[in-house]
């Protein structure tokens, strides 16, 4: 892509609306663009890394065996009254009365609705365990909304649903998704960590927030330090495997405000290893057992005919969030490096132009080609600017990899820099290569 | 995937509710669900092949020069009533009062949203031209809908917006969209023929309507048979070649019904040519100028400091209808074929399994690991049911090729069977190429 065809508009000034880094960043890199109060569109460059994301996500998904599926953003009252929670939910809930009169609703959640088709479904306990999950825009219609897409009114959404016949096999599908939720954080280089956390409106008795830690995050946590130094490589999703690991992270105290209890940190954490800090909520998982199952009766048949209600468990992950997210973890200093994982480009070509010197442009025309012929997406910055604006410019649209053909280049050795680290000078091959074995690394 | 493990709840008879057959298949083999009148959740099979469809339309937009991004699903009132389109869109507008009383609705379309984009980002007649288009879930409030996700109220489209400083540069854009439609059609199995076409609430005064032929369909066509014959493969994205294919197109009669002038249909088209009747709207491609650039005064800077209003069109594909289409097209005397390019499955091993004999099972495993390695998505039918409720099942599934193991099969060579077609014994070297060589052909 050159850079003069890209759509992306770049704001000199932070908008004086942005209070937090990755509001700030979004908004200057062209990234999103505020349509209402809370609502985004986003434009080509946080468009293509929100899809990174969210293939990410969809890929760990599919690793653990969930299925996907859609359902629909608007949804029936109706299911919502079965189960309860139309009148529970509050003002958030975005209500709309549709022009026959009827009761509609944005869904800001899903449990209601999976559940509604599971039981038109599975009739036996055969075909058990289940693991269904979708991404899908919700709404919630915040009084407040603020910190850009950190806590927006429409926001995308990886919502996972599993279905059990006991509460034993139920924590192995709870397990399942606890593991998947760690390899896809680290995926898109992030250090979540697992803390035990309240159930809220979603119910239930068991439940853990993946945090990374953010000094401005809006989640307070407290925990022992050497929870960080887990390491998730050594496990498999074999059930054996997953148990140790769960049992792993449970020996360290790891809990958010509303578990906090002083007198248990102070007698399990070592004083030079309390953690007391803020995080931001990437990730929330739940098992509440019947919650659902039982008033909308979602039962199964077993093998001696009599019915059980199915037991659930539910598993959020903040897909518009974790841009917001992973900007906050990585743009230091003002400077941002986007994780090669979910770069909007793999490489990008910042040359020195002159307007009566075409060599650079036709050297870089020659790398970018050569790079796209061995798939890689290079961005090439064809505009008039000066090298510094460049710079500067690329300092928050955080592409990791550089190549500036600036004094530095000669005809075939570039320089060639990755984001925090000291430049080098390399060949096209060198450069081609560097950047294909980092990729693959991923 | 292994079928037992396949969220798939197919249904053994028609649904009396379901009135063509579009409709039918996609209830009885579990690709959909309703969830409220004219709203469904997108079950494992149909999500894949929606998926699959998406992407194909993704890539041929790609491939013309335009970007992707996504506007949300909910847009303030406030730039409806800046183009005049608040009061005129009617009751199919699904309007909406948040918890703070601010007029919000559910996009229908997006020409104001996109031109609100526009105008606060690009501000000089350099950055043009510029072809802008997203994926995103629309919402019409049918007062009956019908017909399954063929005329339902929340549907996947994907519409694009082009950006031009002059008609003329506009047409190009125009131009530009009706190649790649022509193409997107043409890699999902279909014949669609581009229609000149009235301009509706959009607006403007040129417009096509892409008409797949099926006598279920809603659109009533007249139309010059010989249109049919025209080979796009020889065109390329040039814009003079393109002009080329729209002169062969326009040098044949094909209107909708609100076109149709008698007597120039008689005059025009040849007896034994003229071909009257139904067809299904895939896309539906506009270009209104200044219609709403006008209004909500989205001008560029030329270059002599004068301002001019950018001129635009807007060009949809209705995702989610087409699969339906595709169904209406290619459902013939009860026996489905999917498309290779969007099948939901490459093929499917349907084996003969007794109850005290795993032969066939084994087989069946072994078959499957290896066309698994080879990459290729196959379905393994490990139920117990027997072959001829199989086949029954396989018919509404559509799954175009079949590797049957039954008595036609030995140890190393099996039945393998194209929909369609007669079956040959082959090994599993054979059918692997046969299969990559039909997917690499798309």
């Amino acid at each position: 892509m050159y850079l003069s065809k890209l759509f992306i508009p770049i704001l000199k000034e932070n908008p004086s609306e942005a209070k937090i880094k990755s509001h700030q960043l979004m908004l200057r890199s062209g990234m999103i663009k505020q349509s209402s109060t809370g609502i985004y569109s986003w434009l080509p460059l946080g468009f293509k890394i929100m899809k990174k994301i969210e293939q990410i996500v969809r890929l760990e998904q599919n690793k653990i065996g969930a299925q996907e599926l859609l359902m629909p953003t608007i949804q029936s009252a109706e299911i919502w009254k079965e189960s309860g929670r139309y009148d529970d939910y509050g003002e958030e809930m975005l209500r709309i009365t549709d022009r026959q009169g009827k009761e509609m609703l944005y869904g800001p959640t899903n449990e209601e609705l999976i559940t509604e088709i599971f039981r038109s479904s599975i009739k036996s306990y055969k075909s058990l365990p289940q693991l269904l999950y979708h991404i899908q825009w919700k709404f919630r219609d915040e009084l407040r909304p603020r910190f850009g897409v950190m806590r927006c009114k429409e926001f995308f959404m990886k919502d996972a649903y599993s279905f059990d016949l006991t509460d034993e096999e139920a924590k192995k599908s709870y397990n399942k998704m606890f593991f998947a939720y760690l390899n896809t954080f680290k995926r898109l280089g992030l250090t979540a960590i697992p803390m035990a956390a309240d159930t809220g409106p979603i119910g239930g008795d068991l439940s853990h927030e993946f945090i990374i830690l953010a000094e401005t995050g809006e989640s307070k946590i407290y925990s022992d330090k050497k929870i960080i130094d887990v390491d998730i490589s050594k496990y498999t999703t074999k059930d054996d495997s997953i148990n140790e690991l769960r049992k792993k992270y449970d020996s360290y105290y790891a809990v958010t405000d509303d578990k906090f209890n002083k007198e248990n940190f102070e007698k399990n954490v070592k004083k030079e290893n309390q953690l007391i800090t803020k995080g931001i909520e990437v990730g929330h998982i739940f098992y509440f057992g019947d919650k659902y199952s039982k008033p909308l009766k979602c039962s199964v048949d077993l093998q001696d005919g009599k019915k059980v209600d199915v037991k659930m468990g539910s598993y959020g992950i903040g897909v518009s969030r974790l841009v917001g997210a992973i900007i906050e973890a990585k743009f230091n200093n003002n400077i941002m490096k986007w994780p090669t994982s979910v770069a909007p480009f793999d490489v990008v070509i910042i040359p020195s132009l002159q307007k009566n010197d075409r060599s650079n442009y036709t050297k870089s025309e020659k790398i970018y080609n050569h790079l796209k012929e061995n798939d890689i997406d290079v961005l090439f910055d064809d505009t008039g600017e000066n090298l510094s604006s460049k710079f500067k410019k690329f300092d928050l649209i955080g592409i990791p990899f550089q190549i500036i053909i600036g004094s530095k280049s000669t005809d075939d050795k570039f320089e060639f820099k990755e984001i925090d680290k000291k430049s080098e000078t390399l060949s096209i091959e060198e450069i081609k290569n560097k950047i294909l074995n980092k990729r693959n690394s991923n």
